[in-house]
C-alpha cells in the first residue's frame, strides 16, 4: 500500500529515456535520484516512419556513446514517454502530431534496437511520475498532472500510484465537459476542455498564437482549466494539480490566479477546500525524468 | 496487479455487515461467496447518538443470534457501509441523514460492541463493491458504481481496485460539475450533478417527488447524469457505470436511454465509445453485500 511512485533504485543505476513529440525527439539518461546526466535532442522530420526510427535510434547511440565517455553505468531499463493514442504498453503508438507512425510497434522495435527491457507510457502519464517523483508534487499520494500545450493531457497519481485504466488512457482530462454547450472538439464531442483551453483551440479562436493571447483570454483559460480541476478533486479526492505545457506556463500568473479563484468557488465540499494548482516545477527536464519514471515502474512494478 | 476486487475467502466464511442510512439501519451475515444468508432492519429513529447506537447494537446481536440457529459459522470480520461524511475508515462519521451523530466514533465503538476487526467505508464506495463482487460489474476491473437517490454518491473501481482517495473520500461523482451555471448545490458550488439530478433537487424544482416527474424531467435527469458519466469516462478510461438509487432505478428505461443518449454524444475518444450506463442488479441486498466486501477488504487488503 506504501510502494512508492516510482520504485526506489540505486543512485548509480541508469536508465535510457526517451521522449516521443510531435516537434522533437529527445534521449538521455537518467540516474535511480531523478538525475538528468546526458540529453540530446533532434527535430521530428523524417520522411517515413522507418526514416523516423532510424533517426531515434542514431540519437539513442549518440547518447550511450556519451554516457560510456562519463563513465556512467550502462542502462539497465528503457523508458519513454510518447504522444498518444497508443495500445496498452506502447505496443502500437499513432501519436497525433507524427502521421509518419500510425500503429508503429514502437516498444518491440526500439526493445530489440536497445536490448534492454523497454517500457512505453503516454507522456502526460510520465509528467505526472517525473512531477510526483521530483518536482512539485514530491511524495503528495494523490494528485493530477496536467500539460496545457497544442492539446490538454494529463495523468493522475492516487492512493500513491499511477491510474492506468482499462487501455492505459487514465488521465485525459483534456476531455471532461467544461462548457456543455462550447464548442466542438476534435474528439467528435463538445465543449470538452481541450476543445476551449488547449493552444489549438484558442489559436483558432482568436487568429493569433497563445503567446499573443490576451489578458482576458488567460483569465478565461485558467477558469476552464480550474473548473475541470475543481471537479476531478472533488471526484478523486485530491488536493493538488500540478500543471506543465507552453500554454499554462506561458499565460503565467494570471492564468493560475484566475484557475484557483474558479477551484475555490466551486471546489466547495470539505475535503477539497484545500485543492491547489500550481506550475509543475521540472520545466525542460520534466519528458526525460518522467520517462526514466516510466521505465523503473515498468522494471521493478508499481 | 491481478489481486481480486474483494479478496476471495473461503465459501463458509461469514461476514457480519451492516449499513447505516438515513432511513433505516440494516444488519445480516455474508457468505464467503457473497451470499446475504440473515437480514435484519430497522428505521433509524432514536433521540439521540447513544440511543441509535443501542438499537443497532441490539440489532446486531438478533442476526448473530440467528446466524447461530441457522449454523452458520461466527463471522470472522464486521464490515460497515455508512452515509458520510466520516474520517478516514470511518473514525468518526457525521452522516448527512442521522444528525444524532456528529463526528460519532462508529469503527471503535463497533469494534469494541462485536469483537471483531471491522472497517468502515462510505455507502457507495460498498455499493461499488457489491456490484464488481456480485453484480452488473463482476469480473470489470474500471468502472463507475453511483446512487442517484436523495443525494448523488459513487465508487470508482480502477485497474482492479476500490479507489480510496487522500481522505478515503474518491467516488463523489455528485459533485462534477454538468451545467455550470447551474443551481447552486448544497456543498456550496454551482451546477454541480447533485444540484441537477438528485432526488431533493428534482422535489425542489418541480414542487414534488421525484415518483411523480414528468417524462421531460427523467429525460434530462438521465442526460446530465449520462454527461457527468462521459465525462468520467473519457478521464478515467472506464467502459461502464453501474446504476444504483431510487430516482434513477425509480425513472427506468426513459432514464438510462437519455443517459446513453448523451454519452454516445459526448464519449466519442476511440477509448470510450463503448462506455455504457446500466442497472444496478443487486437490488435491496447491495447494501448489505457491499458491507461484507468493505470488511474483507479491510481485513485481507485490496
Amino acid at each position: 500500500m506504501t510502494a512508492p511512485l516510482v520504485p526506489e533504485v540505486h543512485t548509480s543505476d541508469v536508465a535510457l529515456a526517451i521522449d516521443i513529440g510531435g516537434t522533437k525527439l529527445a534521449a538521455g539518461l537518467v540516474d535511480g535520484s531523478g538525475r538528468l546526466e546526458v540529453s540530446r535532442q533532434v527535430p521530428t522530420s523524417a520522411e517515413d516512419g522507418e526514416g523516423l526510427f532510424a533517426v531515434l535510434a542514431g540519437l539513442v547511440d549518440e547518447v550511450r556513446d556519451e554516457g560510456r565517455r562519463r563513465s556512467l553505468a550502462d542502462p539497465t531499463v528503457c523508458g519513454v514517454g510518447s504522444g498518444g493514442p497508443m495500445t496498452w504498453g506502447g505496443a502500437a503508438v499513432s501519436p497525433v502530431n507524427i502521421p509518419q507512425w500510425r500503429g508503429f510497434p514502437l516498444r518491440d522495435r526500439l526493445a530489440d534496437r536497445v536490448g534492454l527491457p523497454t517500457f512505453v507510457d503516454n507522456d502526460a502519464k510520465a509528467l505526472a511520475l517525473a512531477e510526483g517523483w521530483q518536482g512539485a508534487a514530491r511524495g503528495v499520494s494523490g494528485f493530477v498532472g496536467m500539460v496545457v500545450s497544442t492539446g490538454v493531457g494529463g495523468g493522475i497519481v492516487l492512493d500513491g500510484r499511477l491510474l492506468d485504466g482499462v487501455d492505459g488512457n487514465a488521465g485525459h482530462i483534456g476531455h471532461v465537459v467544461v462548457e456543455p454547450d462550447g464548442h466542438r472538439c476534435g474528439c467528435g464531442g463538445r465543449g470538452c476542455l481541450e476543445a476551449e483551453a488547449s493552444g489549438t483551440a484558442i489559436a483558432a479562436r482568436t487568429g493569433a498564437p497563445p503567446a499573443e493571447a490576451s489578458i482576458e483570454v488567460r483569465e478565461h483559460t485558467g477558469r476552464l482549466v480550474g473548473r475541470a480541476v475543481a471537479s476531478v478533486g472533488a471526484l478523486l479526492d485530491l488536493r493538488l494539480a500540478v500543471v506543465a505545457g507552453s500554454v499554462a506556463l506561458g499565460f503565467g500568473e494570471v492564468f493560475f490566479a484566475a484557475a484557483q479563484r474558479e477551484i475555490d468557488e466551486r471546489a466547495r465540499l470539505e475535503f477539497v477546500r484545500d485543492l491547489r494548482i500550481v506550475p509543475a516545477e521540472l520545466g525542460a527536464e520534466a519528458p526525460l525524468v518522467g520517462a526514466a519514471a516510466v521505465g523503473w515502474r515498468g522494471l521493478v512494478g508499481g
